[in-house]
Order: structure tokens, then C-alpha cells, then sequence
């Protein structure tokens, strides 16, 4: 008998065991919701698998509430009662506050709206979606579409291609060439326009019309007027922390070459560690330990995660506002010059009355650009990640060279610059209908728009070596300006 | 004594268990295969070691036949007697029809042929070879080699550059360049020229000579005269489906900047989506269950898989002619254009009597393209891939700017062809020897063969921003077609 | 009372399976390394905790040099006893005769050095660092920073640009710029050139002041005069075998486009399979299996590991000097040509007086590079690594497509620089100041540094398809010498 109960006993602890590790007391999905998986359990299997996988599915918010400390990974305090019980299924975040989203449509009893929005997810991200919305990406849409310089620039990038006799010229590109190009990253405008019936498998159906739908563009302006796109790094509908920690999601946008943060780190000593190492890295882990949970950072380590050392001391608070962390805008514009202190960057102007950040000689302007103690703070904030791993100097010195790096490559931007000026000058190009619609105008932007950028990435990022020098970078650079020379003279000869 | 019985049986159980999770009834190899390994095993331990991994060395015809439904991985049903009940080893493929294989040599007692050709994998797989006879890709060599107009801009790329007094030519490249540089991808052709004898570690040993080799290149001219080599995507000796689903597969061929399927990809949301959670998804399995074996598209999964929803309700089916699924040819050629009804594009001829699926205004031709209907039932196809994860209108949208894109940028081609028109006409570059031999010809070539497709790419997968605009796509169309305007406004005054 | 005893020892069974698991015998650390730890630990918690991962954690020198045969790691005989008991950790490495070390200072209480070089790595890796000094890589510093030629192409490349009156000229780089572009991968010298006082979070500490640093270029000079650094592979502080053997490693220096080899190896058949089946791979293995371990190359498995079959035969020998398998040097300086046989290239002179390998027409020179009898025996010892997966044939028949590929590319060098000789004949560019800072003199360098080796490396890594041919391989060359002539025929209209 003993026997028994021994064997017995032994099995049941095998159990529990099976049952701690596998089993599950899974949070209660709501009516509602069980409404929305009926049917789309089989017409999109796609996404309501990925969402199977993903903590909104397995936790309720009041499950995350009870978090304390470091590890919570919820803001909002004021949870409404009636969604704290229930996990944050389809109904929770396409049926929220109907109201306020002009996409709202009625669909199988519910009123539904296709775009979910930071506005959305505010209710129990509060402090992201805030931070976020101080982020410059949130504006990234705007600063683009209504700075008359770079629409100047886009136009003659995208535009359409038009034949007059024998000059080629650029019309403002049509909705769908904006939506697929510069937007599909800056973020469309999301307008309902209408609505349409469709045949569906359930019988005919009525959609609203979204002009500017799909995009995830991180400065998208939706139905509900707010901007980003939570979804453009957290992808629907796993919106998964682990997934935006890696830096394959940055890449999306950033991977250049005028803003090349994808391959300079995928060249780097960290990319390196990274790719030879995420296999055995821990991404979902908040808080994030440093040699823990990763030995090398990611593109999230430094510009925007919560890190912490063993013992839980706090490297460097969150924050979906990466200006925290930035001194300086290395993109240039056309110089590299000290972050914009605000989001909105249609609010800067130069003494030329052009709406940049620096004079055309690489000044910076006087206002909208955060001062030096800024600067020094904002430094401070990204070298507390890096000293986690590095002594003083080390970092101090890979400063150094990237101030240098600033100051070199705004000198080379400048020289083209002046070249440029030289050719208007003579009248061999003209700066009155566009700055940038001709051949010597579209060499000279390749120089700052491109090869100066990949410099300053390089340095910045410590992916030096072929990146800064070859890869379109010094190399590219410095036989550019050459051409430019070189054209000004057999135009000049040519022009006698 | 229960206690004994008691813990007998329990170990008894764990060794059932063991054994069904990793002991095996390995199915027999063949007598002739195992000949072969007495010596290869040691030759090279590498191609032996990876067949040991593969599903060939672990099953048998016969048990593959006997799977039922849509797991089967088998297509034929008459499967000579003598094969079906050994596992498919070296023998079996390497000996198989001596007769028709002119590379066959007498070998270690066996008549053994070096390639292995699509005819001997119809044997078991009869359906995929059928299929990807009619694939295009099984003509990629016939179609480069035998079109004038292509041969011309061939020989002007790779052909061995001789200087002419002052003036640089290109001669047809040797064999030796054309295989490693465009027939790597489109395929050699396997000839065999005679035999030789050479020292090996078991003595004196005669092996034929075939020109072309090594080569595994899709549209491969082989000594059987089949097309195609099914290695270039199964590879040897694994023959795994798991690879040829990964995206790393189709970028051997298709990375660009000419076809840039595989940057496009990786800069994606689907690419963000693959890169970030590959390893926890099942590459293996038959059929492939949408949202559970993965998550977003790799190229297989859009092109050419067997996908299933989590019921089993088939979402596409399986075709290795990847046509069925392609209603437009959005690489410029030098237009993009609806897809060629025939494999065999040499056929395809345009009024000007060029060998070309378009006009030089970038008119689709009349004959050899499939019709509006025919590309409706294939978007049709693709369409139910998307649907799986995306709503209609999203998919909709998307399509609408594809289109918008494929229109847009033939137009941009269209303006650069009229510049270069106007100056074949005004004597300044020479049409009548070749279309592509100058540097001017070059920059015009440039512009649709890397600059319109690489914004096409971008926009019929989804990777728009970056790839479509900056890298090669629209900043370069846009620089490249105002510096043809430069040039001819240079040569014009110059030749006044 | 039995069944007692049953279990009792049914869970001792588990418990020592548990216990030869994860259990540890961990060996003892040192009283200097724990002191060392004490601080470093919470200070530097990245790196501590990268070290624990370690085998220089896990195992002493003694341990190491216990295991016989090939599994041995550690090639030295005679280390210290004192450091032979202890794992390797932060005091056995950074306080090692300190009177070797310029940049050795007093810190709590011990004499350490911040840069830890191949002298003190030798200690226990003997034979690895013997070699690495024979390796061309250690001297990548001085054969760049001593060779007349190449200090003038550096800086027109990427020294600082500066305008006289409209001429754009480049003056050498500071020491910031030259330590980030060219230098981060070929190193920097370092020099202590004083001390601070920094305040710490323990007080106020002195610390080196080191010009140069951090740097962990190959050819690095380091404060004990010894060439490179050992962490330009086996990154601080885990120095991982498993590390150095993925080809992320080598990417950071060897991406390009000037030397684009792993851009070639990850668009190969082998860089498919690598990709595909990386995660099933064992990096850590000594010696490393060929088809268990891994089934295709890596970087380092054709260019320096130790590799054998499954009876463990020899297949290739492990050596940190990758020239013992290179019979050419396929990186263009100006043409490819045999491998230098001396490290050292400064002293390498063409009769033109030129540092350089070969004439200015592509015939190397007679004195310094390795004979037709040491390429085949290096040959020999690569091509033995192929053929553990393919046949002589197809090895063979690469061999002399990537011969003719030299062959070829040559002779497109040498139609290049004829052309660049007729311009400085003509006086249209100056060859008196330099050979490389004139707009036509870069269109030079660009065939030869870039376009040139692309198709070299796409050749010899069988990487052909795109990057051979469109991804700056042939179709810009082909474009680039065309666009040399072009330019010639506009200034010498111009000139007359």
C-alpha cells in the first residue's frame, strides 16, 4: 500500500509540475470579444494566432497592476472597471470609445473602428503614449509635410516625372506614390472619406473608406487626430516588447543610407555580440538587466529601455521619448547641429527665412535648439548605458571623436555648400524655382543627405571602419565634391 | 515483489517514452548505397553527414506514399518496386537511368552520373517537376542566352573589356566569366566533353569532363537536357524544405540591385517580423498552418507554399511554377509589364522587332502576355495569402498602390527612354552597334534596371520607405535622369 | 523498508543527473580577482557578468592544459605556477608584468594595465600569438601608416576638406578622424602620453591618459610595442571561440564594398545554409567536425580553424596566420597578385619606386610575394577543406573560374589606368601632387578599390549571381571605365 501511495505521490508531484510549467488558470476573455473570434478565428487566423501568443491575451490589467516596482509594465492607474477582469482582446481596443473615432463603423452589433490609436492605448500606457507624444517621431509626419524646404525636396525626389520639351521636371507626387514613399515611414493621414459595401462571406457588409490606409508611419495622423503609431514598433497583435527591443524593427526606417542606424550597429562590435549571441539573450525581461538578460546593446538599450544591473539599481529609465537621451540631430539638415528642444520642427527658421535648423554656412540657429546644458545632460543619460560596460575614458575618447566627426563632416558639408552657392552664383543653376531639382543641386544634397549622414552614424555608433570610410561614406564624400568641381569648370568653359 | 513490479513498470514506461522520442526503426539502406558510404563516409564526411540529416535517409518512398491528405510530400504513385522500400540514398538518385544521362562513367562497379537532374527527382516528384517546367525560372538560361537584345546589354556588363586605341570595347565574355557571373543564377549548360583519368586515394580513377560545372543555377541546361537543378533551392545533400523556405534561400538570386526581393524583405514589417521570431517557428512542417507554424510571409509562403488555416482549410496551394500566383512582371524589362503567358520568353517580340515584352513607349506588346482576366485570377491567388492576416481594404489599398507604382515608374522610364532617344537621334551616341555599350547608354540602363525595379520591389512588398526612396530608388531615378539631361545639354554645346 | 530504498535511490539517480548538469566543481578565484570584483561588479556589471560566461571563468590553465590531443585550447607549456591554479580572470590578465605595460598605473593597491595585449594573451596561447604575428593582419597598421602611396590615397579620402579660393583640397585627417575611419579596423597606435585625476564613485583616482584609445583594430601598436588585438575577434570580456568562428566577427572589418567579403558569403550557397541552420550549429567545439558541428563554412573554417572528419582526421590545421592558406592576394593594390610572403609590405617597391605589389600594368613584382610553388602548397591546404564536401572536379573547375576572374578583372584594371595615363599625358590631371585627389583620378581608384575586388570576392567565394555582377561588380565597372572615356573626350574638346 505504501508502494502506492509512494507512486502515487510521485506522479502527483510530476503533475503539479507539468501543470506550474504548462498549465494555465487563463484570465477570462469577454463576451464581446468571444463575439470577434467566432468569425475571425477563420477569416484571419493570421492575427488572432499571433495575438494567442501575445500578454494582452494571457493577462487581465489588473493581473499587470498588481506588478510592483521596476517590473510593471502598465501606467495607468485609472484602469475603467469593466475592462480590469479581461484580458485585452479585439473588442477592448477596436470598440473603445467609439465617439471619438471617425472610423467607427457598425459591424455585428458593435461599433467598431478599424485604427487603433495611441489615444487607445493610452488607458493603460498613459505615461509611453505621453512620452511619445513628445517624441520628434510623433512629429515626424508634420515636420515633413508642412516644411516648405523639404517639400521642395520631396517633390523633386518622388514627384511625378514630367517631360517639357526637352527639360524633366517634378510634379508633386499623387496620394499613393506620398503613402508608399516618404509616408509610409513619416506617417500618412488617416481621412475616412466614405464608406463602401463589400461582399463577404458572411453576406454583404459596409466598410468605411480610410484615404492614407495601411500605414504605421511613426508620425501617422489618425481618424481620432492623435499621432503615431504604436503598432510601427510593437506590431500588431502581438505587440510585443521583446520584438521592438531587436533591432530588426528600427531598421525598418532606419536603414538608410541617408539615416543608415541599421547597418552601422549590423558592422559594429555590438552588432557583432548581437547577432553571435540573441539566441541566449532574454528580451522580454522588464526590468532589463545588463550581462543578464544581454551582453551588447540594441538600438532600444541606448535610445529608450528601462536597464538595470544585477542587483536592480536603475542604468537608465525608460522613456518612448528618445529625445531624452539625445544631444545631438547627426542627420544632417543640412548640418548636424544640437537636437531640436521641441517636437514641432516646422517652427524653425533660419536668418534666410528658410525653415532649418542651421544657417546655410552651418550655424545653428539661436532658438528651438536645446542649449549646452541640455546637451550635457542629455549625454550624461546615454553614457550611464555605455559605463555599464566601459571605463570612463573609453567613453569619453569615442565622445570626443564623434564631436569631431560633427565638427569634420559639417566643414566638408560646408565647403559643398559653398561650391553650391558658387554655381548659383553664375547663374550654371538655378535657386529660384527649387533648390534641389537639378543635376549639380541633386550632388550636392547627395552629399549631405547621404555620405555626411553615414559618417556621422558610423562614428556615432562605433561601426567605423568600412561604413564611415567606404560604404558611401568619406570615400563617396570626397569624390563627390571633386565632381562638383569638376562640373562647375566645364560648365563655366562651356558657358564663356 | 509488487514494489519491484511497481518500479519495473515505470522504468519500463520511461523507456517506451525514450524510445518513442528518439530511438528508431531506421528504414534500410540499399546494398548499392551502402557501397557508396563505405567509401564517401570518409571522401567526404561532409555531404554524408548532411544527407544523414536529411528526410531522405530517414524514410522510404513506400512510408512517404503512405502519408494521406495534405501532409503527403510525395506526388508520383508509380514509384519502381526496388526503390519504394529502401531510403533514398546515394544510389538511388546517382545511379538512377544511366542511359539518359551522358555524364555516367563507370564507377566503383556501379554506373554513376555526377548530376542528378529535376528527371531523376520526378521520379518521387512528379508534380513539382511538372510544375516548375513550366516555371520561368526553368527557362532563365534559354531566355538570357538565346535573346539578341539581352545579349547585347550581357556582353557590354561581363564581356572582357579591350581597349581599341583610345576606345574602350567589350568582347563576349569567356565561358569561365559567364559562369560564375549572370549564368551562376540563370543556369550553365552541362556538357560533357570527354573523360580524364586522376590519382585518387584508391587509385587511378576515370571521371568525365563536363563543361559548365559546378553549377546550380535555376535554369540549368543539364546532360539529360532537362532544365533546372534542384539543388539551387534544396540544397545538397539535405534536400531540406525547412531552408528553401527561408528567406536566405532566394537571395542567393534575388538580392539585387537589379531584383531586390531579399533587401526589400529584410527592411519590411514582414522581414522585422521573420527575423525577430524565426526561431520559434516550425519551417518543417506539411501543410503549413498559418499563425501557428508562422507568423508573417517568408518569399514561400507568398510565392509558392502549401498553407493551411488552423482547420486545415487550404489558404493557397502548393506550386513550384510560381507564375500562378504573378500577374504583373514588375522587373523592367525595360518596362514592367503583365506576366509572359510562356515560360519561353524568346518568342516575345515587339514592333520594332526587338526581342522585348514592350514597346520602346512602354506599351505592353500584344502577343505572349497574359490578358486582364488571367491577371485577376492570379492576384486572386496571392490575394488569399494576405487575407489570412490583413482585412480587404488593407490589402486592396495596397494593391492600388502597387499598381500606381508600376504605372508611375514606367513613366519615369518612359521620360529617360525619350531623352535617350533625342540623343541617338542627334548623333551623340551610337544605336546602331549596340544599345548599351556607352557611358550614356549606361546611365539610361541604370535607370530602369536598378533604379525603377528597386522602387518597384519596395512597393509591391511592402519595404517602401527607405528601400524605395533613398537606396537606389527614387533620390537615384530622380538624380540619374537630370544628369542625362546634363550630359546631352555637355555633348550638344561640345559638338556645336 | 525496500521501497524506501527505491525511491531513495531513484532520486539520488535524479539528483546526480542534476548534479553532472548544472552542479559545479567550480575552480577557485583568485584573492586579486576577487578583490578586482568587489567594485567592478556593481561598476562594470556588463562586462563581470560577460566574463562569467566564460571558459576563462569556468576552468584554470592547469584543467586546460590537461587535455590532450586536439581538444587542447591552451598551446604553452611553461605558465607561472601561481597562475595556474586560478581561473583566468580580471587581475591574472590586466596586472601581468606590469613593467612591459607604458600604460600600467597604481590602482587599489595593484599595478594595472587598460590595454591587455597578444604578450600577455601568449602567456597561455603561445602558438596562436607566435602566429598572429606572422599574419599580415598584425601588421595592417604600418603597412597602411608607412607606405607613401597609401597615406596619400588615405588623404584624399578622408582627410580634411578645405577650400583654396574655389580649389577643394584634403589635408592629412586629425588623429580623431584617422582613429574612427581607416584605423578602426587596421588600429591605432597607442601612446600614454600623461595621467589624470578623475573622481570616481570610490574618491578621486588617477588614471593614464592613452592617445589612440579604445581601438581594437587588428594591426593596433600597443603600449608594450606588441602588434594587435586579440579582441578584434574574441570580444572582451567572454572571448568566445564560438564568437570568432560566426561570420558576424569578421563582418566588421571585411564588409566593404572595398573588401565585401561577408556581404559575398552571406549571398552564397554556404552563407544560405549558415543562416538557415545556424541555431542546430556547435561553435564551441575543439576540434571542429565537418558535417556534425557544422554542415557548410564559415569564415573561419576555410581561412583558419582546426578542422576533422567524425574519425577525427585532420582536415585542416588551426592557424592565426591566414596566409598559410591564401595564394593570392585577390584585394587589388593596385591589380590582384600573389600573397606577399613577409607580413611586412612597406617593403615591397615596384620600378616605378612605387610601394606597391605590382607595375603600374599589372606584372607583380619580382622580390617579396610568394612563388608558384608556395601558392600551390597554400592552395592545397584550402582546397582540402572544399573537398570534404564536393568532388576534384568541381572544386578544380571553381578554382579556374576564380583564375580567370584574376585574369580578367586585371586586364579591366589595366584598360583603367591606360586610360587614366592618356589624362595625365594630356595634362588634363595632375600626377606631380597626387595620383588620387582629382574628381577623374577618383572614377580611377573606384574601379580598382571597389568594383574590381567585388567581383573578385564574388568569385572566389562563389557568391557570383548579383553581387559579380550588379551590386558594383561588373555592370559599374563596365559603366565607370566608359564614363573615364566620356570624360576624357569633354576635356579635351574643352582643352583645345
Amino acid at each position: 500500500m505504501r508502494t502506492f501511495w509512494t507512486t502515487f505521490l510521485f506522479l502527483f508531484f510530476l503533475l503539479s509540475l507539468y501543470q506550474s510549467c504548462f498549465g494555465s488558470d487563463a484570465p477570462p476573455i469577454s463576451d464581446k470579444t468571444k463575439t470577434c473570434l467566432s468569425c475571425h478565428n477563420t477569416i484571419h487566423p493570421g492575427i488572432v494566432e499571433d495575438w494567442q501568443t501575445s500578454r494582452h491575451s494571457h493577462n487581465t490589467p489588473k493581473q499587470s497592476q498588481q506588478v510592483q516596482g521596476l517590473a510593471k509594465r502598465i501606467s495607468s492607474s485609472d484602469i475603467p472597471k469593466n475592462l480590469q477582469k479581461v484580458t485585452v482582446g479585439c473588442a477592448e481596443c477596436h470598440t473603445l470609445s467609439p465617439k471619438t473615432h471617425k472610423d467607427s463603423f457598425s459591424h455585428a452589433g458593435f461599433q467598431v473602428h478599424t485604427v487603433v490609436t495611441p489615444k487607445d492605448c493610452a488607458l493603460c500606457h498613459r505615461q509611453e503614449t505621453e512620452q511619445y507624444a513628445r517624441n520628434i517621431m510623433s512629429f515626424a509626419r508634420k515636420n515633413l509635410n508642412q516644411n516648405p524646404v523639404y517639400q521642395d525636396l520631396q517633390r523633386t525626389i518622388h514627384g511625378t516625372i514630367i517631360e517639357d520639351k526637352t527639360k524633366i521636371g517634378f510634379q508633386p507626387a499623387n496620394d499613393f506614390t506620398r503613402a508608399e514613399s516618404c509616408y509610409y515611414c513619416h506617417g500618412t493621414q488617416l481621412l475616412v472619406t466614405g464608406n463602401k459595401t463589400r461582399k463577404t462571406s458572411m453576406g454583404p457588409m459596409q466598410f468605411p473608406i480610410i484615404k492614407g490606409w495601411p500605414n504605421q508611419g511613426s508620425g501617422r495622423v489618425n481618424p481620432d487626430k492623435s499621432k503615431g503609431s504604436c503598432t510601427a514598433c510593437h506590431t500588431r497583435h502581438a505587440f510585443s516588447i521583446a520584438e521592438a527591443r531587436k533591432p530588426y524593427t528600427c531598421k525598418e526606417c532606419h536603414i538608410g543610407p541617408d539615416v543608415p542606424a541599421y547597418k552601422v550597429y549590423s558592422a559594429s562590435k555590438h552588432g557583432n555580440i548581437f547577432f553571435a549571441k540573441v539566441n541566449s539573450w532574454n528580451f522580454s525581461k522588464v526590468p532589463w538587466t545588463v550581462g543578464q538578460d544581454f551582453t551588447a546593446p540594441t538600438c532600444a538599450v541606448c535610445h529608450m529601455s528601462l536597464t538595470v544591473d544585477k542587483n536592480g539599481q536603475v542604468i537608465a529609465k525608460r522613456s518612448h521619448n528618445m529625445g531624452t537621451r539625445l544631444s545631438w540631430r547627426i542627420f544632417g539638415l543640412i548640418y548636424a547641429h544640437p537636437h531640436p528642444s521641441e517636437p514641432d520642427t516646422t517652427k524653425l527658421k533660419n536668418s534666410a527665412g528658410l525653415n532649418l535648423p542651421t544657417e546655410l554656412n552651418g550655424q545653428p540657429i539661436e532658438n528651438g535648439l536645446i542649449d549646452p546644458t541640455q546637451q550635457k545632460t542629455r549625454k550624461n543619460r546615454m553614457q550611464a548605458v555605455c559605463k555599464a560596460c566601459h571605463g570612463s575614458s573609453w567613453v569619453n575618447n569615442h565622445w570626443q571623436r564623434l564631436q569631431n566627426t560633427i565638427t569634420q563632416s559639417n566643414k566638408a558639408v560646408k565647403a559643398a555648400t559653398e561650391s553650391m552657392s558658387a554655381i548659383w552664383e553664375k547663374g550654371l543653376a538655378q535657386q529660384n524655382k527649387s533648390l534641389f531639382n537639378e543635376a549639380i543641386e541633386k550632388k550636392w544634397s547627395n552629399i549631405w543627405l547621404i555620405n555626411a549622414n553615414k559618417i556621422r552614424f558610423a562614428s556615432a555608433m562605433a561601426g567605423g571602419g568600412d561604413y564611415g570610410v567606404f560604404a558611401q561614406g568619406r570615400f563617396a564624400l570626397s569624390k563627390k565634391i571633386k565632381e562638383m568641381e569638376d562640373w562647375f569648370l566645364i560648365h563655366r568653359k562651356l558657358s564663356q
